[in-house]
């Protein structure tokens, strides 16, 4: 699984082996045992980096987080009308979740059985809530249709972005993720009729 | 958690005891034990009805397939332009998903360890392909923009649509079916800018 050696383990190494096995088993059925066989160390050098499988998945879901929060300070998140500003956002997201895609996939399936799940919950709820703010700006300023209640518009845009996790693959067979993030903006904001010259 | 009496249970009725135990506690992670608790029967009981939990799996996503393969064969999907019928295709898939959410939420969350979850999600293919050839004519008769690659527009309006499952509550306090379907079909082909006026 991996030939990582013990002496070159970092916390990000540790990391990223950690994110994988928790999106192949679930968090709750990933054991120390299992996290201590796939990075190929003993459970008692995990304990050396980390207190235990719950400051994992903190770490993991915070970088997801750190991600998409990030989006928001942005000059373009900031500045401009709120549908442009909406715009940006929805572009950044796709190319944040693909990007980070173990990590976000990850913060997509957290259920809210531990602090830390039920933390990162409250995260993902406080982020949907600014984007559905910029969203009913938007629809206010009159440049986002007004026949769609913006909270309803926000779960369905999210719930496409977030789709991707379902089915991306960065093995350059598919469709690379400037093509993705191009894709969902034209769909989200033009729709399938769309302008047919673009 | 049922008040069903014994002598009162039909197939139909185990059916729905089931799809909630397994939308709940994941199909792989359901015993007979479960299914006989939640039932309130006993497990011979259960063996009077079906062969086990996989003829109970196939049942229900069964309902699913069936619900959405059916508006395939419907007049308005099989008559009209490509784009119109992709419409009431999308629009059909909303109302389907929402009158059939759990039997459709198991279908989604399908993995593929059994012979029958492998089929389920070789119908599920099927239907996506149906809808993307769909998708296809759509943006070769021109009524569809041509600048997202049709296998990628179908999956993101799948994306779309499917992510309903995680979030509708039928409890009368949210969206109504009709709403949610009306914001799909005006998000999926006239996108956020739409056509504000309407």
């Amino acid at each position: 699984m991996t030939t990582a050696k013990r002496d070159t383990y970092t916390p990000e190494t540790l990391l990223s082996v950690a994110v994988r096995v928790f999106n192949e088993r679930g968090y709750d059925g990933t054991s120390m045992e299992h996290l201590s066989k796939a990075a190929g160390i003993s459970k008692s050098s995990i304990y050396h980096h980390v207190s235990g499988k719950e400051e994992l998945l903190r770490r993991a879901v915070s970088r997801a987080l750190d991600g998409l929060f990030g989006i928001l300070d942005e000059e373009h998140a900031r500045e401009g009308s709120a549908a442009e500003r909406l715009e940006h956002v929805v572009r950044r997201m796709v190319e944040v979740l693909l990007a980070e895609l173990p990590y976000v996939t990850l913060l997509l399936r957290v259920r809210g059985n531990t602090g830390t799940e039920r933390w990162a919950l409250e995260r993902r709820r406080e982020f949907d809530h600014r984007v559905a703010a910029l969203m009913k700006a938007a629809a206010a300023e009159g440049d986002v249709r007004g026949d769609v209640e913006p909270r309803l518009a926000t779960r369905l845009v999210f719930g496409m972005i977030n789709s991707i996790v379902e089915w991306y693959r960065p093995d350059g067979r598919g469709a690379g993720a400037r093509e993705v993030a191009d894709a969902v903006a034209r769909l989200v904001f033009g729709g399938l009729r769309g302008d047919r010259t673009a």
